[in-house]
Formats: C-alpha cells, structure tokens, sequence
C-alpha cells in the first residue's frame, strides 16, 4: 500500500469509499456526475489548508483515505492539532492492517506538521475501529457529541 | 450576559479562563506577559475563520470564552460542520446556566455560518458539562480518543 495527497480528480473514487460503509451508505450520493457539493467541499478542505490522504493497492487503485486537519487552538498553550476524519477502508479489504497504516501515516504526517496531538471521534457502532486506535495510542478520554440542526 | 468576538487584546482573559479549571490549570501558563504561544494560536484561528466568541456581565467583565471552528468536509454530502472547543465559564458563575446561554449563542452562529451540525467533545470527567449538553440537544453519540505526539 502507498500513500498520497488526493486531487479534485479523485472524488469519485473518495465518494466511492465513503458510501462503502454501513454508516455512509445511506448518508452518500455516489453519483455520475458527482453532486457538486463534494466539489465545494473540497475546495473547502484545499482553503484551510487540510489534506485528504488515499491509500491504494499496487495498481494504483484507491482502498482507502481519510481528512487530516491541522487546527490551531488556544488551549494547552496554544498547542496545534490534527485531527482526523473520515477514515475508509475498501470494505472487502478490512481486517488486514491496512487501516493501522493508513492512521500511521497520517500521524507521521502530523508530527511534520509541528502537531502535538492527534485527535479523532469514532462512532459508537465501530467497536472494531475503536480497537484499531487504541492499539495505535489513542485513549478514549472524551465523549464526542454531535447535535443536528434543521 | 452579553457576546462578542474576541480581539488579540483580549488574550490574557482567554487565557485566565482556560486557566481556572481543574484541567486547565496544569496546561496553561497564565503570565504578564503571556507566552508568546497563545498570540501564534488566536492569529492562526483567525487565519482559518474561526471565532472565539466572549461573554460578558454587564460591566464588560469576561466571564466566558469558546472557539467556534466552521470546518468543511466531504462526509455526508459536503456537509459543513461547527467545531466547538475550549469552552470555558468563570468557576465562580458556574451552575447558573450562563454556559447554556453561551453554548446556545454559538449554535445560533453555527446556523448563520450555514452549518448542518455541531460537534464537540467533552473530557470525561466533566459529567455536569455533558448534561448540560444533552439538554441542549446534543447526543453522546461518539467516542473522543486523543494520542499525544512526543
């Protein structure tokens, strides 16, 4: 598996993963042509500077990707964070170790980036992914809350 | 209790509030001067749009503090998110429901900035903290893991 920084051009395989999932199935449109809102999206990301990493196989095939932000703070004296998101794993590859290198690389990524912490939340429901992190060093010291609005 | 947006000379009540906490109180250095550190953290807010919203009592004193992160993202449909840290009620005011009024103050600007949801995570410890989130509207629906970087 190697590793690198994504393109606009590779938002349909990105959406592909990201509906991939037993969660993001019913919360994606993987459509072609794409719905425009992942477009902006990216263009989003690109703006504040955060990157989306792919992972692909030997024929260069994307397997997997994930959002690394770098997020400036005022607390802990000032102290800069990545923070994860949307980490996918091509369901039919799960299980492997791939998705422990792909976090691994992200978290090299972020100590480049003068970062002093990684941080992620994970849905309650992903009891296997929860694993995965706490065998790479994280500790589930917070609750992550989320409200919706209309 | 009234709101407003942080400017660069108000970092030293910032800094006082994240520092009257049983968390805070380790990791931050509250000095006159401040360290530099807390300067490069808010300019570095600022660059990526993100506010730190104050409350104040009726003499201007600031009694309150959060920062309201608006951060894209490709999950679910480009959905863009609020991103609320650092939260913070002068402990002598605590329990009066003023942190309520703050928190409801950043959903409102949430909505305004055109955001779909609002995220946080909660250390936890901070049990009071999390019912007052939940009264709010807000579900415990994920794990927050952290991993600190030497």
């Amino acid at each position: 598996m190697s590793f690198r920084l994504a393109t606009e051009a590779d938002l349909p395989e990105i959406v592909r993963l990201l509906a991939d999932d037993h969660l993001g199935g019913s919360r994606e449109r993987y459509t072609d042509p794409l719905p425009p809102e992942y477009g902006i999206a990216f263009a989003g990301l690109q703006k504040i500077g955060a990157e989306v990493i792919l992972a692909e196989d030997e024929s260069a095939k994307v397997i997997g990707c994930l959002q690394l932000l770098v997020l400036p703070g005022l607390g802990s004296l000032g102290k800069q964070r990545a923070q994860i998101e949307a980490v996918r794993i091509e369901s039919s590859l799960r299980g492997k170790g791939l998705g422990s290198d792909l976090i691994r690389h992200a978290i090299a990524r972020a100590k480049q980036k003068g970062c002093k912490m990684v941080q992620l939340t994970s849905d309650n429901s992903r009891q296997g992914a929860h694993r995965l992190y706490e065998r790479l060093g994280f500790k589930a010291s917070h609750v992550g809350m989320k409200l919706y609005l209309d």
